[in-house]
């Protein structure tokens, strides 16, 4: 496999830390369409025989079909899915399977397929990102007016809808599939041709199998190209700020479905028990996309450790990027998978998310806010009012609204019986008109904008 | 600051570790603007008394002057910038000041002037790149036709021009630009008027405050407004990849500079001493760029974890989020600054990078290429007949160039006298021709079109 | 500073990546200490003059004076604060203070003040743990028999005590604790007198400075002695770990003071306002706790990342160790003493704990193991039979107590009257009697461990 | 499983997200081992039937032989391997199997198994660490008089003897060796018999199941002991600790094997050859020691984050403790066996390491040294008329040692012809004779002293 300059082999330990077939037969889809898209180049440009490309290309299929019936075969020795399809093709199609390595080298091989797997992998990414979503437009619009706390520092603050709560999570989301685009983007710069390192000698047509295998460009320095992995960078960072959205997501599932909040109930179908305690229903899928951030982020952090201070040139240090990013990726999917049938199947308990949001004195600002509007009080003047009455409201152990005229007026001679007209939840949430905010017509706004976004291609 | 609730005050580690002020007046210039743009709009709304609104903005102004000639004062009664300002304002216009924080809360006024904060942190990441782009650009220039070793493995593996190598660094700045810029346009929707979480009862103008803040919408969701930091961890991860990508070209450096490379000379200006031994040069800044990487990259593992699994609503813990942006900035610009001066400054020894190229049979790929080429050989087979002239020429203790033909012929007959004419450092990489490769001529036109590049605005 | 072979100075640029005094000022007292150990030492090996050594010591103390009075100096050009020591002592004493560098390089000097300076750091941070083991075990006395719920997954799973819980945590200080201690051995071997790499000419006595420093011995071999950094490393991890356990702690104090919960109340000295919101008392320090781990983390990460495939001998990314332990060690003092000060004045709500044991069948286990005992059921079929009374209890929406007995009967026959003995919680945590269980009188049997412990010196 | 509670069962993605069999199989031994000390217990308390118990023993043992020749079944519906052993118990031995999990959790089974698995890895970890040790002694026994350059900052600085520098290596690795150490103690406390989290209502022994599971003692509390995954991260910490160690001998192998350096040559055992490049000879296995490094950490960091902020009591997050370990610990095992295999294989090259150990003035200290010694100059001074005569040396293009005595005096009149005494290598690592040095005969006692401790059982 490396030519005639070698005169024994490799020690047992080196063959198994130098292999990586086990997990690198992950690619060998990418590998067979990127050899097909040089081989048909090579004809193309004459490079090859005619005879040898046909074959070449007849026989990579066949490995193809092999592959997808019985899986990769995982040999040692042949290192990794390059060799193992160079050699399957070799035992098809004979010494003509010699010409495919022709003006290529794996280095630029390794780093074309595995642009194609993380340019897959964005797609899936935001095909589950965009599943999520759907699914969080869905809940929102059902819950359009229901009203529930919104929580500071896990401190009542003031009622928020339901609906406006998911579709924090929906414009998270979009961000999160449009890093995933631009990491997609970013990437489409297809390796091939770079050879070794310093391109190569052949006339080859690197436009060609750029475009045959959808990149928009060939990449535009062949040393750069072989030691460049800040697509599998680009996405595993996106994939980690992913989960960190998804980790929020399902902390408030553990936490509203929790019997302390009761916001929420899981249905059995996302519900585990316990092996000992056989009252228990647990939201474990929700604490494992919780738990899945912080490996996906490890993954990244590996990635990243693992390209510190190399030289330029392929070194083989870069070869401990597959696992982490198809173990992210994994984590992932799975993660986007069970937050979308946890969201569509969740059930919400609209009294107890509405007991808590009066709770609290939740309106308090709302106390203020009247005061600057209808009694011209300077805010930082109001805010010392209403905290004031909130101390009252505390001592009498009742709720803001429930302290009768003369207490307010006590704290403050320019409060007046209107006061109360802005104190209920209900009105709360309907006065927070200001763009974005929680109020149920807005919400309906955002909604509409979110579905027509979502309907685009 | 809280209003009338609060009994006693805070206890002294209370007050400690609450306080902000330390470092989020870096943060004054932002909040000053911020405030100023806020203010406008409430006297444009008629929310605020027009007077109130004059005195606020001319007070505003006056608090610039202070801060820019002496500095911001660090009262940890204060808490944070965002009170130091309103309570210097309330020093000098009095209670008027207390219209300011009408229709806001520092839950959208911190986000506000961190986004700020950020965005010309990128504009000023941007500038750095290019500044280092633009050297990497004159100094490939001048080596276009150099002749150097490429590495792959740190083994001497094909010839490079020194051009082309500088030039993989090019594009992997170009890279970094381009998710600065990316980072840039995500986060550039104003927080402003998302209040405490829920929006606000007053019909203030965002999109007003928006564009004038150099925004280009305001954000379309309230809640996830206060509760974002994505624009910190998008800066965060350009920068530890940009910082990644700097460590390379440090270890280079180190490595080229060291007397077993002896590719380049730094100067004394950025070279130091040693306090034991009278003869070292040392490359530190170049030592320090590569273990400036470790640092950036865990000021984003830092936030990254910070925000794992915070329910919505804005939690204190996102305080957190100033020390590792501000570090992690402040290294990168020091690591940029340090790099484009020693790139500017370092000599490049082409005779010591000549010899290395020539050493290690850097051109058995060439005769291997010209066996497929000029003898129609397959390639796996051309690659095992050049690794076993590659074993002759170890064991007569010389170079594949310096083999006689006889030897070459005893390997295999196909090889002619014609093969010679391909085993040059020069003819090597002058054969390299595919685009992205290493011809003295492609180099020149990379350079034509990277220097294009670099004159667009 | 660097001898005589350098022409012109460095570059500003240079100067400013290169400088360190703005942080290693902080290791003034070690250095002077190391310096003085080190005078000493040469005086007494008769390597210095007697008077420049006498005068080198007074110098040293005029020094130590001056900083502890005024700050130390921060002059670039001086680079670090072992040359800014011995250049005040150049001022000062004249040219006898080239005599202290004598049988030293600043390799091994930076390595033994930053083990002085780490040795120190886990003393603080034992005592601080310690500190609040101390408060945990007295408020657990309080609450030995105090109820409260246990939970998994956030959800209620078995009646605890609170003084058990509490205890909890005083087990994970314990181990807190014993990572510092070993940290601090492992590191206390001294570097002073390995110089450069290579050990020195000059006939020192590494055990004399060793043991005037109070390290247990002198490094066993010079090399490792300058390129070490696991010290750093072992106290970082320790931090980590340790700030990984108060996040735990801090997330309950947020949880447990939020209304759904209302286990606690924080006292307005660890609560603090809102800008906006008159009513809120927001848990902050908590949070920061919670927080703060992100950055100990990151910390840790940065100090792995820098010393990753460093080639043995001083590098200078070396330096990039010492804000990071600086920051971390802070962060973590913070943290320690918020949480004690916060453990110590917190108010739990004996009700509110009580009430929430109750719910959520959360004696269902001791259904089942009754029936193992009282009906030799084998534990399998009883978490079966007492899973079925649970959703009997639910059907009926009242508790597993309440269920008449015929409809226990009705789920499995071999159910007596006597089952409603263990479905209290009182019943439940009384019986729990195995080694470490909730029961009071265990709580109070660690408890008595526990102090025994603490009270050791 | 979960007893009578649920009507529906899982949802597919649920299925596969919760279950844990596809990679907690790994626990099988640990897991058999556990429920027969737990069997055995139960039996000699009377807590289950004397009959039932020796079924149980008897059929754990089957299964152990099945797992052990047929592997283990990897059914999802069963979740996880505790389940998988125990319905595989259920079908073997019938309703008996259902008293095995009296008094038990799989909350205390886990962290009994896992701990298990823990201490195992510790004691693999230690015997590879010392096995590279033996190693690393035995060729510093060969070369303790060869002479090399010492690095600092990558630039010669003072020779060195290699049996000095392998040595420095040995170092590291006792401390590595004393971490897993200290990580096995300190883990050493056995969780069973915690059950869910409160202890159990059984009058279980703890004190037996511990000691038959070669644990020091039970848990102290059992809301602790199921809470608890410092064992996993002390581990963790340890191993990546570790291969930091392990990625600086990596990369020096990638360096001195590189033509430039030219101080080793790797076997064809451990080279691997390129598809591209005949002549090529690549040190993969140590490029993949410095790569694992990143994987390591990175499997440390996902720990670290997702053991951030859980409240006490199991949380589902805790299941992704178990790849993060076994990846680590595979890499960390391949890491030491490659490194072990290639330190003992590779051929030192004295000659090339001699010719650069006197490049480069690397003695200049040495006379600075001389100057102090022999012509009482304060060494500052003395330092810098060092680097006046490098200076003079570069100026002729020759060696420090090369300079005729006039020019050296002329620099300083104080220099004799003695001084040409301290000028070469192998005076000046004969010098370095302080504890610790490099000297040949220090070297030779640290060698005795490493091989007294590598007998030590």
């Amino acid at each position: 496999m490396w030519g005639g300059r070698f005169s024994t082999g490799p020690a047992d330990i080196m063959r198994e830390i130098n292999s990586s077939i086990s997990f690198d037969k992950r690619l060998w889809r990418e590998d067979i369409a990127a050899s097909k898209a040089h081989a048909a180049m090579l004809r193309d440009q004459n490079l090859i025989p005619m005879d040898a490309a046909a074959e070449i290309l007849h026989g990579l299929d066949q490995i193809a079909g092999e592959f997808e019936q019985e899986g990769v075969p995982e040999n040692l020795e042949l290192e990794d899915i390059h060799m193992t399809v160079e050699q399957r093709l070799s035992q098809l199609i004979g010494p003509a399977a010699g010409w495919l390595h022709t003006a290529r080298s794996r280095n630029d091989q390794v780093a074309t397929d595995l642009k194609l797997w993380v340019r897959n992998a964005c797609d899936e990414a935001i095909a589950g990102v965009v599943g999520l979503q759907r699914v969080l437009v869905a809940r929102a619009e059902e819950h359009a007016d229901t009203i529930m706390p919104g929580f500071t520092h896990m401190q009542i603050a003031q009622p928020l809808t339901l609906g406006h709560h998911l579709l924090a999570h929906y414009e998270m989301l979009r961000r999160d599939a449009s890093r995933f685009d631009a990491a997609r983007e970013r990437l489409n710069e297809c390796p091939l041709g770079s050879a070794a390192l310093a391109g190569t000698s052949f006339p080859v047509d690197r436009e060609a199998t750029a475009k045959a295998l959808g990149f928009d460009a060939p990449t535009a320095n062949s040393l750069d190209a072989v030691s460049d992995r800040d697509f599998a960078l680009d996405y595993l960072f996106a994939a980690a700020q992913c989960s960190l959205h998804l980790s929020r997501l399902g902390e408030e599932l553990v936490l509203w479905s929790s019997p302390a909040f009761g916001f929420v109930e899981l249905p059995d179908a996302f519900s585990s028990g316990s092996s000992i305690m056989p009252q228990k229903r647990n939201p474990d899928a929700a604490e494992l996309v919780r738990g899945h951030a912080g490996r996906i982020i490890g993954s990244l952090t590996s990635v990243m450790i693992m390209m510190k201070a190399l030289p330029l040139g392929y070194s083989k240090d870069l070869q401990d990027d597959k696992q982490p990013l198809f173990e992210a990726h994994d984590l992932l999917i799975a993660s986007l998978r069970a937050l979308t049938g946890m969201m569509a199947a969740v059930a919400f308990i609209p009294e107890r998310m509405y007991a808590a949001a009066t709770q609290g004195h939740s309106t308090a600002t709302d106390l203020a806010d009247w005061l600057v509007q209808h009694a011209r009080v300077p805010f930082r003047e109001a805010h010392g009012v209403a905290g004031a009455c909130v101390k009252a409201a505390d001592e009498r152990g009742c709720g803001l609204d429930e302290l009768p005229i003369e207490i307010l007026q006590s704290v403050d001679d320019r409060i007046t019986g209107d006061v109360y007209g802005v104190l209920s939840a209900e009105m709360s949430v309907r006065s927070r008109r200001s763009y974005g905010g929680t109020a149920p017509d807005l919400v309906r706004k955002q909604l509409a904008a979110a579905k027509l976004a979502l309907a685009r291609p």
